[in-house]
């Protein structure tokens, strides 16, 4: 298990790797599991450190109340102004339901406006608020932080890779 | 965004480094989504395509009704028969209260069962029934031809490359 703060929760891959040639020993419960076929399923360890990003983040913008989601909605707001909450949806892949509740959320927060589209009266064009711009400014710095310490856990070499090999199917 | 069946359901890689480099355009409801600052968040992108593969999954073991999750569980359960349940929740960083309900339900479909661990009343034994037995080789033949799906969607050399580096951190 990836440790962010440096205390072990769990297997690492040298002592997994140790455990596979290990001969089979009657189970101990300070042993490390063998993986098994969980070895060879990419999802499998996507998910491991995709849970262990969001961690870092969620902990890291605790001071703002921001968690994933509703920080790339924000920045695709800000970068994309006017665009509708179904491009946002289908941009980011978050399903409608979902989306609704989070931009209500957002609102709420008085971050961001709908306004009705022009011509479609139950479309909405949505906006960042000045409040939203300015929130966003002390959240983009919380990510800084939380991307600076995620440099440290993958490596910047590694980062990169990694980065590349998943825009190809982002 | 990642289309496994083949219909575009967002932007792909190439399109979007065509917006970034195209001049900035009136805000048309077609035009494809700047992603901004989320190219550069290897969370958001790692989360995409996770999303994508249990997609996957979850749709591929339908017909047995088993998600990403409780896989991993039936895997360690075989793989390491008579660890405890902490050791499962450890190692898979499931939290306890989703891990008890998890077990829970597969106790209740008779594919593992819970013995009182020796020399300690308060901790539980797993083991998959033979009836658990049959429906992993049945549920690995699903994740076989998951697998094999995802070789297609992602490519066989650059999936050994992104499962040697998320190994690491695994």
């Amino acid at each position: 298990m990836v440790s962010l703060d440096g205390r072990a929760g769990g297997i690492r891959g040298a002592e997994r790797r140790q455990a596979r040639r290990a001969q089979a020993l009657p189970p101990a419960q300070s042993e490390p599991l063998k993986l098994a076929e969980l070895n060879d399923h990419i999802g499998y360890f996507l998910r491991r450190l995709q849970v262990a990003l969001f961690k870092d983040f969620i902990r890291t913008l605790a001071p703002v109340d921001v968690r994933p989601a509703q920080y790339s909605i924000l920045i695709l707001i800000a970068a994309n102004p006017g665009r509708s909450q179904a491009a946002i949806g289908r941009a980011l892949g978050i399903e409608r339901a979902r989306l609704a509740r989070m931009l209500h959320e957002l609102e709420r927060r008085k971050w961001i406006e709908r306004r009705a589209a022009a011509g479609d009266g139950r479309s909405h064009a949505l906006f960042l608020t000045a409040a939203g711009d300015k929130a966003l400014a002390r959240i983009k710095a919380l990510t800084a932080r939380h991307e600076a310490q995620m440099v440290e856990l993958i490596g910047s070499k590694r980062r990169m890779l990694l980065l590349e090999l998943l825009r190809e199917f982002g």
